[in-house]
Order: structure tokens, then C-alpha cells, then sequence
């Protein structure tokens, strides 16, 4: 605690209003009192101020019924305006390369995907295919974007977006971050996608009412990330852990991180695969058709895949004690019976979860841009707080 | 951010500095001044307020040379008074229980223990035995403990101190934080051992300067404590994590949690009694001496034991991305060339240690009071801000 000056005061509560109103969306300016704890003369001059800027407008809320007579004004409905602030989100995925711009409450305002196979995983073409085609949206929609957060599949350094290893896109040892900010000339985070899935749950997801939940992602590999006390949690030098890298297989299938039997050889994609009768390498629609027709007997019919999922996220919840697990990406796939079935076997046999009262798992309902929306948050943590 | 009123300010700067005193021990006013960042004024008159109801006292430091002439006084070395805010120190071992009066400063004043077999693991008569003992050592000191922590090897919630389950112990649904609080008659602090031991190694040991450790221990059985960003992390409703209870060998053997192949089957004491060819219950002191005869071929002579503390510290490093495992209680009896070989093997197997250029592995150095001083430390949490 240090002394705090009045003018510190009111930059504090500025930015605590302009971030509930990105995270929580329009609200009335006296549901933004009670949430600040701030009296509605404070709110009102914040507002003014915001206003007078340009980051929010304010509205006579819809209603559903008339007001009674003798009522009063009803309460202004206050509007992050989505366009005042934009942020650049890339989501590099083993495939697909998508990037977004994301305004002021997290609306996607435009946004741009291409295939990456052969040379188009390579950083240099990544990076300047990125730029152009950021350039591109952004002057069609009239928009500057003020900073940039980009999710990659791999180990990554946050403090300067060092990418020390996505075994999948092949890459070691990529200053992404200090070669992306040279070329896009805003500040950049560069983070794994599975941390940014974890904070675009915790943001807009599944996890937003929950202390302390996990998100655990598969797309060819197996990521997660966690939320602690409130907070995504970072591993030393902002190396988050990798929790496709358990052994949950001593002696099974090497894998590319130079061990083997991590949970990810038997629970990723090509894991999955194998458990549909699908050659390793299968598009993504392939396998999602295929966990359409498995019918009603799918528990059965996916083999030991339900075992091995079961098996690690056991391990998940005996090391990390969530309350909530959400599953991502290629998981969201699953049938809703695999997971209730997987969901069950876990409560039953972690000892952390029955202490607990049950751990919930669930899918995560963000859909695809699950990443994206989590590249643009990472964006906007640097930028609300200057705005 | 609030608005700090001046009587607050000097209250938390009070409290600051009482708390660097009994983390780092004995200190000059000049060295106080330089670690909290405020003049040396304000200093003095903080050290005189504590001095003045006896919180501290103060000395001329002793010197290796006399000073130089000219050079002034010497500052003050501002020492805490143990005696002056004392806590009791709860340590339940699966086969003893530990009680110890410990100071301000982190001195341990005086202490008992006894051995637990049969009816004397009873919660009913530990909590009489350890109230009476408790109060036999206080009255022979001439101290009152102001709060107590007590350390159980079991999932503990840490909001009253209810012991979901100490299978060891053989303890299902205790409401020891409740019962202890009733019969001590001051504020209680009930957590799992392994929290215990990595929050004492984080204040007074290997982790002090480590922002990101694990610390792993073993007894009868394995658990750990996670120190994230400085803080030490509490699984959701203040259940930890129970890292023992990772699964590495599936259909191995069936552990008491009700899942089988953990990994505290394959490396707790029983484990490591099996590796060394003794009866599973074996005393400690024996396998600490057969331990000590392995000779320079330890490796090899404990069979597949180092293999799967291998496999469970790669896990716990991937999963978590710490900088540091310290290895506490059974384990620092485990000869250096094992912890050695190990450790390099750990690094070179976990992709997140490679990315980290290295995770250190660290045996815990507080020796068989870790445990208890860190219960102590839970206890003065509560404590120092209030003196």
C-alpha cells in the first residue's frame, strides 16, 4: 500500500469502469455503481469523461415494460464504442493461420484466415503475410490497431514473445515477439494458445464465475492452462507448463518433445484418429463428421481413448484441485456422452475432486475464436489501463 | 486501490517491517530503510514503537573491524524478541507427533513429541495430548501462544481447518480446525503437510529467493506445495493439489485413494522400502541407515526407483514450469548421486525444463522441522499484522 494521490484515485476507477464495461458488456450506470462500490455522482463524471473521448456513449436503455408513472428516469445504459480502441488478435494454429480485429468490449469487427502448409509455416512468410493482411482489414475498416496478441501452439517466453519451441509448426528458437512488434509497430503478446484459451474462458467463457479452473485443449497437441485464485497462472519466466508433456504411458508412442507416453500422444488428434480408424494425418471435418456418427454407443466405440482421457484429467485435477475443467478445441468435438462418461470417472476416482464435492467438467462454448478472443484480451490487458 | 489514510499507512509500514524482521532476522535501521523504502526517520520511529511495547530491541552490531575513525556510529541492528509474540507449532506425522513453541523470528523456544500407534492416532486423544503438552511447554517458559498451526499429511480445507481425508492417519471428514480452535482457545491454522513444507522452504529455505518452486516430499506418503509468482498457490475452496496422486503406472499397484498406479505408490516410503529389499513398514531410521550403505553404485542397487522419480518430477516440471524442485523430508535421505542423476535426467527429458534452460533440483536443507516451521509460519500470518 502506498499513499494514493487524488488524480491516481481517479485513473484507478477510470480504468476499473472502462474494463468492466469491456469484460461485462453495456450495464446501467447504477448496476456500474454497485459493482465499483463508487457513488453514482463519481460514476457519472467518469462516464462524462469517457464520453467526452470517445471510448464509451451512452443510451436510454430498451425496456421491456414501461416504466410506472412517478418512476423516474430510468438509469442511462452506458456502451463500450467497440471501434475506439482495436487490437490486432493472430491465432497461429498447425494449419490454419486467423487473425481478427477485436474492438472495446470484444466484438470481432473483421477478420482473415488462410491455409499454412509448406512454406507458409515458415516464421518469415507467417510474419509478413500477417502484416499485409493486417493492414488490409484495418484500412477497409477505418481502424488503427493500438497492440497485437498472438497465440502460438508452443512453449513461449512472455515477457518478449521468445517461441521457444511449437514441435508441431517446427519451430525452435523464434523471437516472434521482437520480429512481429518491428514490422507491426505496436506492442505485442506473444502467448500459447492454451494460456489464451484459459484466459478467454476466464474472461468470457465458461470460467468467469470460477477461482480456480483449468482449460485443457487438444488440437494435434494437448495444451492448459490455469487459473489460480482469480488469476492465469504463469510457470517460471513466463513458461507456462505443459500439460500434454505427462507421462501417462511409461514405455507408450514416443513423442516429439523427446519422452514418451505423454498424455498427448494418447489423447491429441492423431490419438484420436487412430481411435475413429482414421489415418493419423485426417482433417479436422473428417474427424468431427466421424464423432457425429458414432451414435449412441460412442463410449465403447472410441476404445481406450475415453480411458487415457480419463487417466490425465485425474492427474489434472489431483495436481491442481479446480473447481471447473473446460474442455477446448478438438475436445468440444466429443460426444456430450463421452464426456459425461469421462466427467463421472474422474469425480469417482480423484481423490482431490471428491474432497471437492466433484470438480464440473464441461466443454468450452467460446467455439473457434476461442483463441482468438484470448490473443485480443492478452492485447487489451497493456491497453485499457493507458486509455 | 483505496485511499490510504495516514494511521493506515503507518500501520502497514509497522507491519512490513515487522514481518521482514522475522523472515530475514536480525537487521540494521540503515539496511530496514534501504529494503522497505522509506526514510531513515520513519524508520526510527517505527523501530521505537516496537521497541517501546516490546516487539523488538536494539544493539550495536558487533564488528569483524573496529570502525573508522570518522566514520560516525554505527546504525543499530534492530533484533525481534522471540518471546515477545510466541506460536504453537502442530506437526502430525503419520507414526509422531511433533508440538513446538516458536518465537518471533522464527526461533523454536521449546518442544515435545511423542510416538502415534494404535488409540494415540485417534483425533479425540491427539487433541488432548496435544492441548496438555501444549500447555505444559508454555507454562514452563512463561509464554501464551497467540495462534497455532498444525501440518497434516491429508486434503485439508484450509477455510476451517476440516480434514477431508488423512488416509495414512486413517482420518475421514475431521473437523480438527474447529475441535483444536475449542479446546487451544486461539485462532487455528490447519494445512497439508506438503503446503506446510514448500510454504517454510519459500520463508525460511531453498525456494527464499524463488518465485516459481515445488516442493515435493515424502513420508508414507508423497504430496506437494506450489509456490507461483511469489505466493503459495491454494487449489479451489483450499484443497491443494495432491501431487502423490498422479497416475504414472497405469494398472499398477491399487493406491488407498482408490485409484491404482499412483505415484506414491511407486516412490513413498513403502516404494523405496520395496527398491532397498526391506519389509514395506519398516522403520525410517532403518532405511535411512541401508539408505547410507547403498555406496557409490546407489543408482543402479535401488532398481527401477530412481526411474519413477524421474518420470513424476518430469510430470510436475511440466505441468507447473517451476525454476526449482526442492526435495523434502524422505527424499533428502536419498544419496546425492541419485538426486544427481535424477535431476539431469529430468532436464533432459522435460521439454519445459529445456525451455527454462534448466530446472534446479534441490534437496530441502531445513532438515525434519521443515514441516513445523512452516506450520508455525501459517500461524503467524494471522499474527504479525495485528502486534
Amino acid at each position: 500500500m502506498t499513499v494514493a494521490r487524488p488524480d491516481e484515485v481517479r485513473r484507478y476507477n477510470r480504468s476499473s469502469l472502462l474494463r468492466l464495461l469491456h469484460t461485462g458488456g453495456p450495464a446501467t450506470r447504477a448496476a456500474l455503481a454497485t459493482d465499483l462500490g463508487l457513488n453514482r455522482s463519481t460514476i457519472k463524471m467518469l462516464v462524462d469523461g469517457l464520453a467526452e473521448v470517445g471510448l464509451v456513449e451512452e443510451r436510454v436503455p430498451r425496456q421491456a415494460v414501461p416504466p410506472a408513472r412517478g418512476a423516474g428516469r430510468p438509469s442511462l445504459l452506458v456502451l463500450p464504442k467497440p471501434q475506439a480502441a482495436v487490437v490486432l488478435a493472430v491465432d497461429v494454429q498447425v494449419e490454419r493461420a486467423v487473425i481478427a480485429l477485436v474492438g472495446l468490449g470484444g466484438q470481432i469487427l473483421a477478420r482473415n484466415s488462410w491455409n499454412l502448409h509448406g512454406r507458409q509455416r515458415d516464421p518469415d512468410e507467417l510474419i509478413t503475410h500477417v502484416a499485409e493482411s493486417a493492414h488490409l482489414l484495418a484500412e477497409d475498416l477505418g481502424v488503427r490497431a493500438v497492440a497485437a496478441g498472438i497465440s502460438v501452439p508452443g512453449v513461449v517466453r512472455r515477457a518478449d514473445g521468445h517461441v521457444h519451441a511449437a514441435a508441431n509448426l517446427r519451430w525452435t528458437e523464434v523471437a516472434l515477439g521482437r520480429r512481429m512488434g518491428g514490422v507491426l509497430g505496436v506492442p505485442i503478446v506473444v502467448a500459447n494458445d492454451a494460456e489464451l484459451g484459459a484466459l478467454a474462458e476466464h474472461v468470457r467463457g465458461a470460467g468467469r464465475d470460477s477461482g480456480d479452473a483449468v482449460f485443457v485443449s487438444a488440437d494435434v497437441g494437448v495444451g492448459g492452462g490455469l487459473i489460480a485464485q482469480g488469476k492465469l497462472l504463469r510457470g517460471a519466466a513466463g513458461y507456462l507448463g505443459e500439460i500434454g508433456h505427462m507421462t501417462v504411458h511409461p514405455g507408450g508412442r514416443a513423442c516429439h518433445c523427446g519422452n514418451e507416453g505423454c498424455w498427448e500422444t494418447e489423447v491429441g488428434q492423431r490419438a484420436l484418429c487412430r481411435a475413429l480408424g482414421l489415418h493419423e494425418h485426417s482433417a479436422r471435418g473428417t474427424i468431427v463428421a466421424e464423432l457425429r456418427a458414432l451414435g449412441s454407443d460412442s463410449v465403447r466405440r472410441l476404445g481406450d481413448y475415453p480411458d487415457w482421457l480419463t487417466l490425465g484429467l485425474v492427474n489434472v485435477v489431483n495436481v491442481l484441485g479446480p473447481e471447473l475443467v473446460v474442455l477446448g478445441d478438438l475436445f468440444t468435438a466429443l460426444p456430450d456422452e463421452v464426456v459425461a462418461d469421462v466427467a463421472e470417472r474422474v469425480r469417482r476416482r480423484s481423490i482431490v475432486s471428491r474432497a471437492l464435492g466433484g470438480v464440473r467438467i464441461e466443454k468450452s462454448t467460446l467455439g473457434a475464436d476461442l483463441k482468438l478472443l484470448g490473443a485480443a484480451e492478452a492485447a487489451f490487458e497493456g491497453v485499457l489501463g493507458a486509455l
